[in-house]
């Protein structure tokens, strides 16, 4: 079985399980905001046709401009990038043939960009039901690199500042980057920001994604912050315009959508807590997530197929677990989608609880 | 000086340069069809919006299989990248630190690309005033792979068939890639497709714009039409969603625009008999280009940096010569555009001639 590397797309998913992709489905793989993207867009769009015919601003100075003020950083430490991916494998370039460890189980793409640059991969793995990271356990000997996903996908599970300080503080002692990808950050009630600790730590590059808060995975954005001579390297990397003129109007528009962010953390925490009551109830194990996502099982099965396809079958699409290392089909993946999304999969999960 | 190394975004070229922007200029820099885009993107442009919230296809079905349907080649054979500038950046990873060389004058990215994975770049060098290709001239010994421009950019010049197709040979026995960038392909008006020989010649990388003939450089979409063991390892190194959800639906709306393209290298040729003819009246050398672009340079300045100026502080923006190897400022590029906006520029050159 040749399981799909990714959430959404789920024809491919069907395709693969030799089952007919229902006519309405509910795809719960892909961690977007069901809330957007930002009305502002679709008010902006006829506008935004002008954009296609002009080669885009290959420096996007003004989007860099606008990340800088709101991140309070300089523009120089700054890299745009077509969607966090890309900027993942530019980061995996950098780490040619370098030893990197990976805090497993999480996003599947830093692996796949280091074993392509020759990178020998080394995990540490975070223990269920909690997933905690505790520093004194990371064994930085010989390693490069150290790419931490905060808050993790696909656990939702949040770590303290001092935590991450002390990653951090490791790191710098080993002479290894600490690479955290903060794609989700944006979703967390009580982020304390890392960019102050660029200036102190250079080995320090952050990840930033705009399409998961904003729901534009279809226009591709991220942007790196990092020291300047890391961004330097990684700028030497990337192809000319690879970001394009729509992504870079549509990131404009999004940066200024200030209080569409904050009523989305509101939204997702209470749906959260909704989605992970009835779980208690209903006798399913949940992780400990901060963030629009969680893992779930059905504890009574070791391995958890048969609840993955009777989903399916009812339109319901998991992200599933099996190339994610440390997990591999032990827990399925959820977004927190719409109130009645939410309230369909709760439905399902009782109708599959009534029958085992 | 700092020259940018391409043509388009003229606000860098100005601000090197210390002038002010014009309020009203022409920017003849990039090579775009002035004809563009195709109608039918601003009629589905509404529809295109829904694109934008969720992940592209990583795999661009539907998409390639327009291309391999239009091209008679199998859909293995075809990859899509985000823009020419991508793919030319994962050959240059393909081809990481071998002997490679570039056919020059030329596009500037090939060495690029190259340069950063670790290549020892050789040039070939066309002679002015033709930019004729010599295949018996082609010195191949230790080399990996050759980059063939053609229709070449910034020279215009086509070569014949017969000449390719020696090159490719003579690659094939000295066990060397040869790349074709067809970036200009389509506004030839006697193209002979080279699809047919992929299948011959496994060695073989043909690379595809689709920015240029359908003036969408925004939305950054290309393609490379090589072995299926090529395509597999160039995919290795891109990252996942590398080419978003808006450039393929815009993709396959321009395939299916063929009177478009015929349209559009009817004009093109046209205006070039119109320009080309004021050259000769006018005193001007001009290269033999048979596509939407060409070199001119006023013969009687070693250096046309005067003429640059000039034309700049007029509103009219060349692309500078300057970082192309083998012409180094001696000649200016222009785009074929509207009617109107080549008739100002033969109204300023005519200025020009009266002057010097």
């Amino acid at each position: 079985m040749k399981w799909p590397s990714h959430g959404s797309n789920p024809q491919y998913l069907y395709q693969e399980l030799g089952l007919s992709l229902p006519l309405d489905y509910i795809d719960f793989s892909a961690n977007i905001n069901p809330l957007g993207p930002p009305q502002v867009l679709k008010e902006k769009w006829a506008d935004f046709y002008n954009e296609i015919n002009d080669y885009p601003d290959p420096y996007g100075v003004r989007l860099k401009q606008l990340i800088a003020k709101k991140e309070n950083v300089h523009e120089d430490t700054i890299l745009l990038g077509n969607g966090g991916a890309e900027l993942i494998t530019l980061i995996g370039r950098l780490l040619y043939g370098k030893d990197v460890l990976i805090v497993s189980p999480t996003f599947s793409e830093y692996e796949k960009a280091c074993r392509v640059n020759k990178c020998t991969v080394h995990y540490h793995l975070l223990q269920e039901p909690n997933w905690g990271l505790s520093v004194s356990d990371l064994n930085l000997e010989k390693m490069n690199a150290v790419f931490l996903c905060h808050p993790n996908n696909p656990t939702g599970v949040q770590y303290s500042y001092s935590t991450i300080l002390a990653v951090l503080e490791k790191c710098e002692q080993n002479g290894a980057y600490l690479v955290i990808d903060e794609a989700f950050y944006d979703f967390l009630e009580d982020y304390i920001p890392l960019t102050p600790l660029l200036q102190r730590y250079p080995n320090l590059i952050l990840l930033r994604s705009m399409t998961k808060m904003y729901s534009i995975p279809g226009i591709r954005l991220g942007y790196v912050l990092a020291n300047w001579t890391v961004i330097k390297k990684l700028a030497g990397y990337q192809p000319h315009w690879s970001v394009n003129s729509l992504a870079m109007m549509v990131g404009e528009e999004c940066l200024r959508e200030e209080s569409f962010t904050l009523h989305t953390q509101t939204y997702i925490s209470q749906e959260r807590k909704v989605l992970f009551s009835f779980f208690e109830k209903a006798g399913f194990e949940y992780s400990p997530s901060r963030v629009n996502f969680y893992l779930v099982r059905d504890s009574s099965l070791t391995d958890q197929l048969p609840l993955f396809y009777f989903l399916l079958k009812k339109g319901i699409v998991p992200r599933h677990t099996f190339n994610f290392p440390n997990l591999e089909g032990r827990w399925l993946r959820f977004a927190v989608k719409s109130k009645e999304e939410n309230a369909r999969l709760m439905e399902v999960l009782s109708e599959w609880r009534q029958q085992n």
